[in-house]
């Protein structure tokens, strides 16, 4: 998930804490809000004889799907986490099967398998850390809401089995802050970078703002301009477009924290 | 390999024309200036049952192993050059067998098959003719000579089968101009971006500066500091340190020539 929802009523944990606390199982909330200036990650994990195809499209579509770590086949402790355990240091899991989602679980250990491969992709939170820093206000946030998502008529490239459409987050940026928003956030390579596109919604096929294939609608207000960001709900749509056997993703808002922090991924 | 050689002499061909002259058999040549202002790039291919871990190994080692594209199984023809061929499109190969360097060839349609995955990685001559433009000197440019390159004592990111030490490539850089230098090349993340280390080249395990592991030795002058790049020959050292049994490359300086221009990989 390539979003911020609203900010978890628990008191802010660190990276480590909070892991440690989904492990116990007492901790099934958002992540954002936890752990300020980390990076948190989207995780996408297929068995082994699709993870080339898997790595290749990440590749192919590095605005979707910036890589911040792929993992070996069976290895589930992340270099940038150590001592950490992806199979139950996340809040919440959902599995597919065959295109579908089946079930929504707190730890995998009972689906692990050897020829599991686990990828971590960079999400919208480090550069929206950024963004308010900068000055730059983010509605969603003011409002407690989570960003609004829209599937969109742009292919993604595909690679192997794996092909969908571009999923894009939008944010209501007044005008004069649009250059800002494109400066800071074109440096977060690796949590989507710029925007794919500025002000022209329907090129991207959506009709109508108000009502976001994901998360929750937020107005514009006049002299706001939507922006478009590539978004980390496109793994997810994409395992679903190309009906994927199996996958395991975090549930959505449930991201992976990490020991990394924010600026590493400059 | 990630070095400018001597200029050809022949004149100047255009992407295209040097590409069909490889594959009529009549360009054997270095490639470098050539299709001024378009992306070369270093080739690597590799069976398909390794192809998953080289491209976690270039996804762990982006400076070293930045990637340009990554072909699927089988298929020879890039996006990066429309009606290209990389069986025949570049001036020589080298074919690679159990980690030792097995035959030089100008065509490798005799040792294609359905299983070979081809990956090309950024080049440093993208960044060159940046650093050009924005009048910083090029001492190896200006003597005719190739870059000069080391194998140092730092070990990249291994990944399944793949490790190996870094190769970087140096030139000595006057003290006034080695910001601007940073500043220039940290844009062509695609092209092996900013350097990885100024001036302490006994920190990465090099001894003597007039004497390269590959490539030739160049001067430095009073005022000038040594700059280091991550470079293109990581992952030919990197084949041979993990005695790949089967590996093709392009052979040295005489780089796949991309339709891409330069400017588009920032």
């Amino acid at each position: 998930m390539s979003a911020r929802p609203a900010v978890a009523a628990d008191p802010p944990l660190s990276a480590r804490e909070l892991r440690a606390r989904c492990r116990q199982g007492t901790f099934r909330g958002h992540t954002s809000g936890h752990a300020f200036g980390n990076v948190q990650a989207n995780l996408m994990i297929v068995p082994q004889e699709a993870a080339f195809d898997f790595l290749v499209f990440c590749q192919r579509n590095p605005k979707p799907c910036p890589l911040i770590e792929v993992l070996e086949a069976g290895v589930p402790s992340p270099q940038c986490a150590p001592g950490s355990d992806i199979r139950s240091d996340l809040p919440s899991y959902r599995v597919y099967r065959d295109g579908k989602l089946a079930q929504e679980t707190n730890d995998i250990h009972a689906f692990w398998r050897e020829d599991l491969v686990s990828f971590l992709i960079g999400c919208s939170f480090s550069f929206e850390e950024a963004l308010l820093r900068a000055g730059v206000p983010l509605r969603h946030i003011e409002l407690g809401r989570t960003v609004s998502m829209y599937r969109t008529k742009v292919e993604c490239q595909s690679a192997g089995r794996f092909h969908g459409p571009l999923v894009v987050s939008m944010r209501p940026i007044p005008a004069s802050l649009v250059p800002k928003a494109i400066e800071v956030t074109a440096r977060f390579a690796r949590a989507h970078g710029a925007p794919v596109q500025v002000g022209a919604p329907e090129q991207l096929g959506i009709r109508d703002l108000q009502q976001p294939d994901y998360g929750d609608p937020v107005p514009i207000e006049l002299g706001e301009i939507p922006v478009f960001w590539a978004c980390g709900v496109t793994p997810q749509s994409v395992a679903l477009a190309s009906k994927s056997p199996f996958c395991i993703t975090h549930a959505p808002g449930r991201m992976f924290v990490t020991d990394l922090r924010s600026d590493q991924l400059l």
